[in-house]
Parts: C-alpha cells; sequence; structure tokens
C-alpha cells in the first residue's frame, strides 16, 4: 500500500486537543459533534486547563494519553500548531488534523509557517490534513472529526460518494443540501490549505483503498500539484471511479507576457477544461449541480448509448426535456413499432404514442398505466436511458408514483432519471427513491446536464479502451543528439531557421529553404527552390519580423534579390541594433491551403499544453482554440481538430475540398512528442501559418518559432 | 376600460357546472377545494343529480339559479360544454372557465368544436377561460377555482406577481415550488388552449386595471396572436411592469423552404428572442429561474447601474458570485476608499477589505461586525447592488444573520440579493426575510442570472427614454406610388434589378447598373459605369445566377463584352427554358470593402423580421446573424449590428480601418420601413452582398432579391 490514510478518514483513537467548554470555540465545538453523532472509537482530551468533560478524562498533554492515538485533532492557536504538531510526532500520533487559521490564506509569512508543517509531516512520517480546514467526517462509521455547524443536523446519511471539498464553508453548504436531498456520502474531507495531504492524495486514496466510495466528488480551488493530480485523474479512470469536480475561480496564468501568439490565448482555465476533457473528470459548472450529477453516476446504471426515451405526464415537461437533451447533443428518437403498438392500447383516443410520450390527465384515472407504460419504455431496444417527468402530484399521489417508479424498474439495468417538477407536495414519491438506483432531480436542467456527463463519461471509457496510441508510439526514430545540439545553439529563442530544423527533426514537413549569407548566396538558393521566393531575416532576436520590415513575398528575379537582400539587413539593423543576425533566409513559395496555428505554451500547473486552431478570425476574432495537456494520444489530437469551429472550414465547406486533416492530426502528435521531451529546455513553440493543403497532399510550416527556458528564469 | 375581467379574476358569483361527489372528478375537486380555501362570495351548484352537497343547494341547470352569476366552471364532458356555455350565456352568466378537453390539443376535429367556444364568446359578450386549462387562483381574496393537486397546501400565499401558465401541470408544479420559498402570487391563470381570452388578455388586464399586480411572470408554449402580445408588450413596458416569460419549445417556423439565404436562418426562436430583447421582455431559459426571477423583480428595489459589492463568509462563495457576474458583463469594483478604511477596523489581520469582501470566520466570533460591514457596503458610491453570500450557518445563527439583513438595508433603496449556500439548516434565516424587499436565492448561478436581468431592464427603460425614433421619422419621402408600381410588375420574384430599384426609392445606396438589351447597349452602358463592368442575367426567375452561370465579373473590353453577353443568354436559357428574360444587366465593378447581409423575412407570428450578419464564415459557418421585428427604432438597428460576432470586423480590427457603420445602421432602419409599408406585398428580401466602405464612404448593394407575396400562397 503507498500509503495509508485509514488512521484519519477511520481512526480507532482520537484526541482533540484544545478542547473546550465553550462551544462557540473551535475546540468546544469539536467535542460537541464527535459525542452527539456517537463516535465509536476511543475518543481522549487534552487541555491542562481542566482534569474532565462530561465525564472524559482531560490529559495535560498529549504525551500523558497512555494510549496509542490514530488522529489528533489540533484546535489550539496557530501559534502552537507547530509545537503541538512535534508533540504528536513525538508520540507517535499517525495523523493530525489542524483547524487552526493563519498559515498560507494569510501572505507570505503565512506561508512560511506552513512550509514548516510540510517539514514537519516529511521528516516524521505523520500525515497531516489542514490547516486552515474544518475537518472531516466518515458517514459510513459515524465518525465526525468536524466543527461545521453542518452537524447541527441530527442524523448523516451514509452512502457511497466521497465528497473532497478544499472550501470549508461551501462544503459543509453542500453536505447539508445533498443530505436534505437524501443523497448518502461516504466522506466529507475538508483538506483547508493542504500543507501535506491535497485533493489528489485524498483522491488516490479512495480510488485504491475505499471499497465503499464509487463516486468522487470534490470542489477545487486550485491544485498544488498538477502532474500529481492528472496521476490521481488517470488512476481514477483506470478503476473506474467517476470523478466529478466543480471547480472555482478562474486562475491568473496567462498573465505573463507570452512571446508568441497561442501562448497568450491559452488561460489556465481552459487548460484545465482540456485537461478534464482528456483524463475524464466531468466538469460540473454550477454549484447545484455538483452532488447530483455525483449522485447520478453513484446509482451504477450504465448508459450503453445516447438515446432518450422520455414519458411526461405534463406535455410542456416533455418538451423541456426534449429541448435540453437536443440541445445537449443526444437523441430523443421514435419509440420502435411494437411499443408504439402496444402503448397505442393503453392510451384513449388523447394521446398519440410518440417520444416524448404524454400519458396526459388519464394517468390520474388510471394510476396504474403509468407502470404498464413505463415497462414498455424500459425494455424498448431504441432507448438507452429513460427519463420520467412528474409534475404536479401530491401526497399519496405522488407516493403511489414513486412506488410503480420503482416496480417498473426492475430486471433492467438502462439508468432511469427523473425529474420532480413540484415542491414540497411531492416529496412523499420522492422520498420512497432515496434508497433506490433511480435519481431524482428538481430541476430539469440539472437533469440534463447530469445524464450528458453521465453518457459522455461511459462513452470515452469505450473509446479511451481503443485508443491509447500516444506520441510515443509513432515509428520514427528521433536523435536527441541533434535535438539537443540545435537548443544549446540558442539562448533566448531560436531563429526561424532553427526553429523549422527542429521541427523537421521531428518528422514535421517545414518549407525549403536555406539561409545565405550574402546576396550571391541568395541568389543561389533562390534557384535551388524556384522563383519566386521569400526572403526573411533570420535572427533570434526579432521574433517580429513584418514589424521590422525584414520580410520580402513573391520575390522574382536575382535582380529583386540584390535589391530585397540590403534592404532586409539594414531595415533588421534599425530595428534592433543589438540583433544578432545568422542572415536572409530564401524559402519557397507556396500558394494555395488553409491556414492553421499549432503552439505550445507551459501551463504552471499542468506544464506542457498544445493548442491548435484556424488562423485568420478564427483565432483572432473568436479565439476559437482548441487545448490538450501532453503527452497526446491519437484521439486527443482528433478531438481537438474536431472540436474547433474551424473544423468545418477543414472538411470542406458547401462542395470545397477536405483538407488534410490527418496531416494536421499528425503534426500536433509530433510537437506533443517534441513538447515533452523537451519540457525543461523550451517555454513556448509557434507555428504559425502551418498550411495544410487537401486531402493526401499533406502539410507545410511556414514559420515556426521556438523560445526557450532561460535557466533560473522559468 | 377596454374590457373588464373582474367577474373572472375575482368573482362574487360562482357556480360549479357539473360539480361532484367524488374528488377524483375535476367536478369534485373543484368543490372541495373552493371550499378548503375558503371563497368568500356566493357559490352555486349545478348537477341535476343532486338535491345538495355538504349543505349548498345543488340547482338542476344553471337557469335554475335565482342569483346574477359571474363565473360558471364547466366541468362537464366535452360534448355537453357547449350547449352549456349556450345556456350560460342565455342567462347572462358574465365569464366561464372551461375545464374539459377533447379540442385543439386533439387535432382538426377537436379545432372545430374549439372554433365553435370562440364564436359563442364573441356573439355573446361571454369572456371565456380555457377549454383544457386547470383554471384559476386569486391569492388575495383566496378564490380559488381550480382543481390542480397544488391546492392540497393548506394556506396560500398572497404577493404582487401574477402568473399565467399555458401549462396547467407544469404551472401548477411551479406555484407550489414557488410557495414552498415563500414566493407570494396574486393570480396563477391557467390559460389553456385559449380559444377566447389568451395570455396576452390576461397580461393586459393585470397591467392596466390590476393594483396589486406588480410583476407578471408567464410560462409559454406559443403565442396565438403575435402582433396582439407585442402590443401588450409594448402596454406593460410602458407602465414599468416587468414580464417575465419562461418559453418553451422551439417552433416550426423556419421550415418552409426559404429562397433566399437569411431567410432560411431565422429560426422563430430567434426572432422570439430578438423580439423580447425589442420589447423589455426578459427572457428566462430555466424552469427553476421563472419565479427565482420573478421574485427580485417584485422586490421593488432599482438599480441605478450595474456595479455589484459582494460580501461574503466564505472565501470560496466570493469567487463563484465574482465570477458570475464578471461572466455576465456586470461590474465588480473595489470598495470606496473611505469604505476601506472604516471596514479594515473591523476586520482582524485575517481578512483583507476588497471586492467581494470577505468576512472569514470572524463572523462567527464577532456576529455584529456583519451588519456593520453591511451599513458600510450600503453606503458606498461604488455600489448599485449589493450581494450578500450566506454559507453554513445553522438554526439561529441563521435567524440572527437574517435579522441583521432586515436592520442594515433600511434607509438605502439598492437592491439586496442574498445567495443562502446550505439547505434547510439555514431554513429560519430566509423565513425571516420572506415578507421584505430582500430577494434571496438557493442557487448562485440564478442569483446572478436574475441581478443580470434586473439591472438590463432597468437599462432598456433608461435608453427607451431617449430613443423612440423609428423608421418613420426619417426625414425623406417616398414615392409609395412608384414602389407600388415596380411591385405590381413582379410575380414571384423582381429581377435583381428590379429589386434594386426598389431599394433605391427608399434611399439604400445600389450599384451605378442598367439592363442591355442587346450586345450594343451593353457596351454603350459600360462605357456609362466605366470599365471593368460585371455583367449578370436579370430575370425574375433566376435567382440563383452563379449556378446558371449567367454572370461574368471584370468585364473588360467591347470584345469581351460581345462575347460574354451571348454566353450569359444562352447559359441562362439552358439553365431555365421557361425564364423569362428582361436582357443583361452591366453594372460597375466594386473593389474593396467588407461583404455584409441585410434580409427581411416574414415571421409566421409576428410579421417582418430584419436580419443583419457579415458575410463569408460569419453567416455560412457561424450562423451569426442579429434579428428585429420591424418596425425598427434608430437604437434597435445600432444594437443589432453591435451584437454580432463580426461586429469586431466592422469596428476595425488590430489597427484597421472602421467601416461605415452609420450607413449600415441608416440601411437597416430604411429596410425596415420598406418591409412594413409592403408587409402584404413581400415575402423576403435578401441584400447580399451589401458593401461598406471606410467610415464616412457609405455602402452599397451589389446584388439584391424581393421574393413576392403570391396571393393565396402566403
Amino acid at each position: 500500500m503507498a500509503f495509508d490514510l485509514s488512521p484519519l478518514l477511520n481512526p480507532e483513537s482520537v484526541a482533540i486537543i484544545g478542547v473546550s467548554k465553550n462551544v462557540s470555540r473551535i475546540g468546544g465545538r469539536l467535542f460537541k459533534y464527535i459525542t452527539k453523532h456517537d463516535y465509536r472509537g476511543s475518543l481522549s482530551l487534552v487541555n491542562p486547563k481542566y482534569e474532565e468533560l462530561k465525564g472524559v478524562k482531560c490529559y495535560p498533554s498529549i504525551s500523558d494519553i497512555p494510549t496509542p492515538i490514530d488522529c489528533a485533532l489540533i484546535a489550539v492557536p496557530e501559534k502552537n500548531v507547530i509545537p503541538v504538531l512535534s508533540e504528536c510526532a513525538d508520540n507517535n500520533v499517525r495523523t493530525a488534523v489542524v483547524f487552526s487559521s493563519g498559515f498560507a490564506e494569510m501572505g507570505s509569512d503565512g506561508e512560511k509557517k506552513q512550509r514548516k508543517i510540510k517539514e514537519l509531516a516529511k521528516t516524521n512520517k505523520l500525515r497531516i490534513c489542514g490547516p486552515n480546514c474544518i475537518g472531516l467526517i466518515n458517514f459510513n462509521t459515524h465518525t465526525v472529526l468536524s466543527f461545521s455547524q453542518l452537524l447541527e443536523i441530527d442524523t448523516l446519511i451514509p452512502g457511497n460518494i466521497g465528497f473532497i471539498s478544499q472550501s470549508g464553508a461551501l462544503g459543509g453548504s453542500l453536505v447539508n443540501r445533498g443530505q436534505d436531498m437524501n443523497i448518502g456520502l461516504s466522506y466529507f474531507i475538508s483538506s483547508g490549505n493542504e500543507a501535506d495531504l491535497d485533493v489528489s492524495d485524498f483522491i488516490k486514496y479512495l480510488v485504491l483503498y475505499d471499497q465503499k466510495t464509487k463516486v468522487i466528488a470534490a470542489l477545487i480551488e486550485g491544485f498544488k500539484d498538477g502532474p500529481k493530480f492528472v496521476e490521481a485523474a488517470e488512476l481514477a479512470l483506470k478503476h473506474r471511479k467517476p470523478i466529478i469536480v466543480l471547480k472555482i475561480g478562474e486562475t491568473e496564468a496567462g498573465k505573463k507576457a507570452a512571446a508568441s501568439h497561442t501562448g497568450s490565448l491559452a488561460g489556465s482555465d481552459s487548460v484545465i477544461d482540456a485537461l478534464f476533457n482528456q483524463k475524464g473528470i466531468i466538469r460540473v459548472h454550477n454549484y447545484d449541480e455538483l452532488f447530483q450529477t455525483a449522485s447520478l453516476f453513484s446509482k451504477g446504471r450504465i448508459p450503453k448509448g445516447n438515446r432518450v426515451g422520455i414519458l411526461t405526464s405534463s406535455g410542456g415537461g416533455g418538451v423541456i426535456m426534449a429541448d435540453y437533451y437536443t440541445k445537449l447533443g443526444l437523441k430523443v428518437p421514435e419509440p420502435s413499432q411494437e411499443t408504439k403498438e402496444l402503448a397505442s392500447k393503453e392510451i384513449s383516443t388523447f394521446g398519440q404514442v410518440s417520444n416524448p410520450f404524454d400519458l396526459t390527465g388519464q394517468i390520474f384515472s388510471d394510476p396504474e398505466m403509468f407502470k404498464r407504460c413505463m415497462k414498455l419504455f424500459m425494455g424498448d431496444k431504441n432507448f438507452d436511458i429513460i427519463q420520467v417527468n412528474v409534475s404536479m402530484v401530491a401526497g399519496q399521489s405522488s407516493e403511489k408514483r414513486g412506488q410503480y417508479l420503482l416496480e417498473s424498474v426492475r430486471g433492467s439495468s438502462k439508468p432511469v432519471v427523473t425529474w420532480w417538477a413540484a415542491g414540497s407536495l411531492s416529496e412523499p414519491g420522492i422520498k420512497i427513491l432515496s434508497d433506490s438506483d433511480i435519481a431524482f432531480f428538481r430541476s430539469p436542467e440539472r437533469c440534463a446536464i447530469a445524464v450528458k456527463s453521465l453518457v459522455k463519461y461511459y462513452q470515452l471509457l469505450e473509446t479511451a479502451k481503443d485508443s491509447t496510441e500516444s506520441c510515443y508510439d509513432a515509428d520514427y526514430s528521433i536523435s536527441l543528439d541533434s535535438a539537443k545540439n540545435i537548443l544549446d545553439a540558442g539562448d533566448t529563442c531560436l531563429s526561424e531557421h532553427q526553429s523549422k530544423a527542429l521541427l523537421k527533426l521531428y518528422g514535421i514537413p517545414v518549407t525549403r529553404e536555406n539561409v545565405a549569407k550574402s546576396p550571391h548566396e541568395a541568389i543561389s538558393f533562390a534557384e535551388e527552390v524556384g522563383f519566386p521566393v521569400v526572403l526573411k531575416i533570420d535572427s533570434p532576436d526579432i521574433t517580429h519580423k513584418s514589424e521590422a520590415r525584414a520580410i520580402r513575398l513573391g520575390v522574382n528575379s536575382e535582380e529583386e534579390i540584390l535589391q530585397c537582400y540590403e534592404e532586409i539587413i539594414e531595415n533588421a539593423e534599425k530595428y534592433d541594433p543589438k540583433a544578432r543576425i545568422n542572415g536572409v533566409l530564401v524559402q519557397e513559395m507556396i500558394h494555395g491551403g488553409t491556414e492553421v496555428i499549432v503552439g505550445m505554451s507551459q501551463d504552471p500547473q499542468f506544464g506542457p499544453t498544445i493548442a491548435f486552431g484556424l488562423g485568420g478570425i478564427f483565432v483572432e476574432v473568436l479565439k476559437d482554440i482548441s487545448l490538450r495537456v501532453a503527452p497526446l494520444t491519437k484521439s486527443d489530437a482528433e478531438l481537438m481538430v474536431r472540436e474547433t469551429k474551424g473544423y468545418q472550414i477543414l472538411r470542406g465547406l458547401r462542395g470545397k475540398n477536405r483538407s488534410d486533416i490527418e496531416a494536421v492530426v499528425d503534426v500536433l502528435i509530433k510537437i506533443s512528442r517534441l513538447a515533452v521531451d523537451w519540457k525543461d529546455y523550451i517555454s513556448e513553440i509557434d507555428i504559425n501559418p502551418l498550411i495544410v493543403f487537401n486531402k493526401g497532399q499533406g502539410i507545410k510550416a511556414l514559420d515556426a518559432l521556438v523560445v526557450l527556458k532561460r535557466p533560473g528564469k522559468d
């Protein structure tokens, strides 16, 4: 076992350090709630002020406790936290929860103190949750190690959703709401400032070692360690435990002035979106969706496709759900002929068997008819998921509806989701479903979004099975030595020609070109590549060649070369007198094709990130760019091309030719490999433009820029 | 008074026709609920089977009732509805509610029956609600004329929101939810199939004559009469009674094959969006938002701007709200210097005075500090709206927070909205706010969207004050006779030249051009407009000139004209041998400028609708088009240009020239006038492309197509 968090999440013995009589203090509330909710292990108290509290013995210090302690709850002022933790370590306490605030959330002074907690944890094998957290709850064992006012509730509903929250107050609030809706949890863990244990540690533990937890929900403000989170996500995907995340706050990345164009467009929040898509993490965008989506996943019914059959007792409700599903890209197909025939016998002339299937007011005069129609829909091979709308039913009528629902889903494994349109009057019906594997929603929108996430997750699991081919599976060999030579020759940036040389090593097609040191040499190169040619300055210091007026297109004769060569050199020298000039790049002139942009930038959290988009207004006006975190699999690269709006152009608009999309995918995979191989050397790559020709005719990089990491700077 | 609905909405005497002992029947439930909720007027029952029911006398027929009846509730089988309504009319019953189903919802047979109800209402001055409705409730007078199971609730909470719903079951469900959240109503009206009275009638009545109703909420499936709804919306805007609408179902318009390009893009749902924007109707897109948004409007506090100050007791909650507001285009500015100084004395070193202002855990040890900080925010001139987040507070703590909220908003008229993050544990606090003018939300997203709607509505009222200039205020005169001559000359479409002649009459600049009847004439016209020229077939029957290969660009000499002229005629004749050919259009060749498209199509519900978009990928790939229902005001036209993504191009991208946006606005207003003047003659107009030159240099229609209405066809 990599690490064992059971002394923290399921401790056999707990000590409250800094316990208090006063329930308005953390130490007081911890004591109140742990006893209120019947902690079944051994509880010790530590406070030199008391002999005992409510019959429980109180020790002057942790070293006075005669028995071993699995978990110490530390509710002492910030200045005493480190000494208390040291004492815990000395007395072989295995884990600790630090509730005290006054650490990293306070700025640099607090950060220093927090680093001490981290060091203490490392050197002593004491695993620590917090500081500045509200603690944790194990719902299955009634272990309450938290001071949240949430614990004013009378009973805790256990379940199979493990919930980890960086925000204590919001986390507690969400648990209250979830429990109101009878959504049971395995754990609530408030991870606080994460000096030692972070979200990724908890995810890994719940994925690998906790049998009770089938689904993980997380409220995340930021990632301490990107690669560790990626690892946790990959583990969860492998073990098929879905992670549902509400990521709040848009991070500050993209702020540093990026030398390249695509780099500046890659905001970190879009990187998180991209990463979540890649790794099968379900991102919810609204507070209310986190638990409701997790609850649907926790039901364990797996959709085989994306076709939804809708049974409704209100015409309008059917329209609402059909609209949502259609907008979200799911299908609402007609029922099978068999269903149509059988169901039409059920309904009077008032209704029509269609999808949505409106049972009309008839359902009130013949309530059992619902059950019979439901069974027909459950058995219909045209549907993968069954949606049931329940509108204004009150009291016993709602109970009966709930009962019929339970009866009619037996024997089938199709997911069944219900939307209850009314309020408190329908509570009795909803209650009947609470322990079942039928999901229930109050909001039709949240319902449809959750179903969409469920379908998407299981589709990803399917594709992931087939496509694991990554950028390292390509059957070409790369001379890493040659690449290193090129990189070592540069300091801040590589020149265009050097950048292209590097791309070429990785198998990315570039323009035929050469750097001329004299007009004479330029003429001879031009004859090699063939007129007309493009002339550009080649310098690692001049990245904006147009701005420097150091570029000439369509140069068509020896005379023009003679004239342009000098002009280019002069303009470059005027633009930046200190620039190092390698010479003038003589490059073949390319006609036709579609301009795309491929880029790489280093995300501060997740490392090399690949960007793709169409040139022109797609990038400039529409910011139409797709991202993935390297390394890419082939299906990552395919999806990132397909998800841009510009894809419609590549696919061939209105009878125009299809572009060589396969060549684009190939470049993305190769650039991903380049980015990973040299992630400590390269901070940005920009291929702009990359020209895509018609299908089968390949691709060519017209311009490229590699920005290097400067030692000690990145 | 235009029409008086008080006998329906506040009847002094009611008769239930078809009353029943059996509460599973409509007639039984109507009787159960009207008595359960203490109807204070006089109640008569009609059913020949009974002498009396629960002590209320039962008459054999309506004509036997000795006293006058304001409202008859008709719960008889469909086949008896018309006879009963006739009897009501004969006995001077003033209004009726028809609950029975079996009418227009059943297809064409039912439609015929429904038309009889309509005629009966018209000829007898009997105003009818329904059929196929669940009735209505007047919350202020406890008048319950409905059989919805909603009425199982014990008490009805009155308020100032009038709610009209075309869907009975969803309407009742929403009322149950609203009442659960202590949202009071003035009326719930289920309008059903709307044989006589429709949503617009009820809106007009509530706007003009009902003092209790300050805000109107509506759940709409479709519009019976578009112009009548527009009229109702204009009345409501004028009287400052906001209308909040949940419009469900995407209608079927845009299906008919549109001859023109823009026509085919104008789906009816986008027209509804456009109309709502024009007329200040607040459209909510989610079931849950309807009542919550209406509730915020009903509080009556009016924002003076769009700057939100956020007070939060959870850091994460502050981030969530700031994210939402920023994404929705509202401002979250820093507090004033004064607030910063005063508030910084309130908080310990743990917090920072900023926006959002996080009161941290300190709020638990010093609860009154919330009140003091709240007062500072209320008084801060940097904020127009105050957002308060309440996270995990339970029981008494939540009550105290509610109390402090009430105390701290007194004396200020700024809107105050609260988001309560927790669930049932915070109920006591929310309850304290229920009668106040502080709005409360469960969902942060719904909260932010509602605030955005509030700000948008009052901004529109402000702009509407200044900009009423419409397409009829322009200071140019139009020869309607000349226009009619052009239109009368056509049958299905006008030719390009005729279409442009019509545009020219309305002051829209078109290319210099003329129709040549011979190659010789073409040469002479070309000399007039100047070489190079464009040659095109001019025919009302050939609308796809490129497809017919009947267009030549850049024709530069007499010889070319001689050659092209014959080719164009030949190709046109080959393409459509029956086409009537006016000749060959000789047109000046235009260089430069930006291509836009202006169109008009007839929406089946709302009539002439103007469309605008940029040419190329903006329309083709991105469907980036804006719409407005004619007639347009100047500010309508300005907004419709500004709301397209393509606007960024017109405004001048990255140092490029700004286009003549004023000229575009001018064309939109003129086309709007043309569309309204000839709405019975023209079904579509397509100006594609319309070339916009640099600012100050105007605009020119390069191609145009006017499609005519064929008598008896549209």
